[in-house]
């Protein structure tokens, strides 16, 4: 009997209403004779409560504990949606990370999955049980919870449907789908019908708050389709999927903006080898996310090294990088915490000229000054002033034609 | 260096300012050389409002789900509480009934404990970290979360306390010690300095609310030391402890009352070998737990067997006892919901005459009609009517002067 994992976040099971309406695209799939997997996340805002109950007695928790606390929310989503199950009268089973031996590393707060052990799945499968896992958490190998980060209920289905060998892996969330671009900014956004691995991980990074982007590296890495969806209507959302030949027609997929983000940059770093590396290895050493590092050659012997972070990680990398830049000699150390990226994303980039000119063009038309700028195979992100960044995305949608469908797009 | 167990129920955690006061007293115990044992209850009404969220979604919900959910309060409880020690500085883990393998049976809702491992709790503490525990759940051996039932948190602590060889358990509470009887019933209840273990179980089952009447088994099996103690005063409170000899001299240490109990009476059972155990098999059966047993020959071949159970039972119990009824022949089922019992309890009573002869005529004298009666060695409870129950208890409180400290008074 196939299996198919159903994620739903937070919103989706805030309350017994929604808990009950989101039993029913459960149901459905029993119905089409599926094994289901159901993975839930904290209802609603549950997690910021305990955040901020967490924050109420330590401004600094330590992170192992806020694991602890943390985990609670999925725990009481998966026990409530299991009781639900049965009072629809389906036999359902809801466990833990810790309960489906979900081991993941010891990066608190951060944590990442190593393996998860199936068995227990499916022996509650082939008793004809809707399995409900926690989303979210893991443990390690001293038993301690851990958790993936925000976010990382996605990672927990995708992972789960890879290991089961799931059909598909359905993502319930309040959007019906992947839009070119933000429609909170730019209404005239498009949904796409599919769209690939690469592209989605390009948008997941660059913020598109639709999925984790971790939970798109594991499809991508165990060939999982991916199915987002609403989880309030019943249209078809969009697939996530291994490329497939239409694709490359598209130059541009979609465009993102990407805020709460701060630059550092050292100016004048002796360029010998070796330097770039001890940076960076002092931010892992801090547990600063990289996102962009952009170097460039400023005289023969030196090189003005920038990167980006998230905003929220600034107080930690400001220390590391004040202090590398000392032993490294560099002439300063500049940060900037004012600053917006925006994106465009499209594996058609691969075979196709001219997507940075157009781009660039757009933003000067616009009048929007780019601070720096960087470029992946099938991405081009300009940085710009934060209060800029609204202007800059609309400019580069309108230039690539976000707010059609791809099929219907001039180039 | 000594360990020292600390037990604090949910109102002593209810928000961050009462966690914050109950570190407080953790951190004495730490300044006067001890090793501590935190044993931690869900905040507040936090385990109320669970089990209200899930009666929202079925009003049945499986018992296995609700344990993983109730569990979720102790373990916020004990993380919270972890960050607040740290904020003051000191270190501390929090640890969940899973995370020390305290092991139970597989009755969820009212799960015993099988076995704990003391090893990470040790390790913890030689650490020098103060070691948080999630109260009140276990898990069994299919790893799922089970809980002690209401009250198990202070069976967690107590029990940790007989494995850890602590010098003490305290148990934190709202009141400040074990009074001879409910001084909202009788506002001149006096405070017992000590109270010995028999006793305390019979005012635990007789409904006395300080403590759970199994974590006081557990202290008399494995010699612990209990002391009873109010969470916001620093006065010493009551210590449960063995039997001493001053205490022979008392007759009567505490009355009880309990309500919220039904009678389930068999009228016209035959009187022959294996009927009872029947009766109880079936009872058991239904997880039904009962309290006291009175049976009666009423003719030469034929008896009447009565016997208390929880009001909360009564759904499971009536169902089971009419089955049984007409598989033994009896000649009625008999049920009673408006009753009380109020009793008086003493280890005196070993070596004294006269003292249910005292406690009838208090009754007769305050026009208290007497249901039944039953006794053991230190106790003598009389089922009365429900309305008159509170008038009862007065009345053989004034006869045994329960208003003075055990050595003021009279006999």
């Amino acid at each position: 009997m196939a299996i198919i994992v159903q994620k739903f976040g937070g919103t989706s099971v805030a309350d017994a209403e929604k808990i009950r309406r989101a039993t029913e695209r459960v149901i459905d799939a029993v119905k089409k004779g599926y094994h289901v997997v159901v993975v839930a996340s904290a209802r609603g805002k549950q997690t910021d409560q305990l955040v901020a109950d967490a924050l109420e007695l330590n401004p600094d928790p330590p992170k192992r504990e806020m694991d602890q606390l943390l985990s609670t929310g999925e725990q009481q989503s998966v026990s409530l949606f299991a009781m639900a199950l049965d009072a629809a009268g389906y036999a359902a089973i809801s466990l833990t990370g810790g309960q489906i031996r979900m081991l993941t590393d010891s990066a608190h707060t951060k944590a990442r999955i190593i393996s998860v052990d199936a068995d227990r799945i499916h022996k509650q499968l082939e008793k004809g049980k809707i399995v409900i896992i926690a989303g979210f958490q893991g443990i390690n190998e001293e038993e301690d919870i851990t958790t993936l980060g925000r976010g990382g209920s996605d990672t927990t289905a995708v992972a789960l449907a890879a290991v089961l060998g799931a059909e598909q892996c359905e993502i319930y969330t309040d959007v019906d789908g992947v839009y070119t671009t933000d429609p909170r900014i730019y209404p005239n956004a498009a949904k796409m019908q599919q769209i690939s691995y690469d592209e989605m991980l390009e948008l997941a990074s660059l913020g598109a708050g639709v999925m984790h982007s971790r939970a798109i590296e594991f499809g991508k890495k165990y060939d999982v389709k991916i199915h987002v969806r609403s989880s309030s209507e019943e249209t078809e959302g969009t697939i996530i999927t291994h490329e497939v030949p239409q694709m490359e027609g598209v130059v541009v997929s979609g465009a993102t903006i990407q805020k709460d983000l701060a630059k550092l940059s050292l100016v004048g770093v002796g360029n010998k080898p070796g330097n770039a590396a001890r940076v960076f290895a002092q931010m892992a050493n801090a547990k600063v996310v990289v996102n962009d590092i952009m170097q460039t050659e400023v005289s023969p012997d030196k090189a003005n090294l920038s990167f980006t972070i998230s905003a929220s990680d600034l107080k930690a990398a400001r220390e590391a990088v004040e202090k590398i830049g000392k032993d490294i000699e560099c002439d300063s150390v500049f940060i900037r915490d004012d600053i917006a990226e925006v994106s465009v994303v499209g594996v058609g980039m691969r075979n196709h000229y001219g997507v940075a000119e157009a781009m660039f063009t757009a933003l000067a038309k616009a009048q929007v000054n780019i601070d720096s700028i960087t470029t992946s195979e099938i991405r081009i992100s300009c940085i710009v002033d934060e209060d800029q960044a609204e202007k800059a995305l609309k400019a580069v949608c309108d230039a690539f034609e976000l707010d059609r469908p791809a099929r219907h797009r001039a180039k």
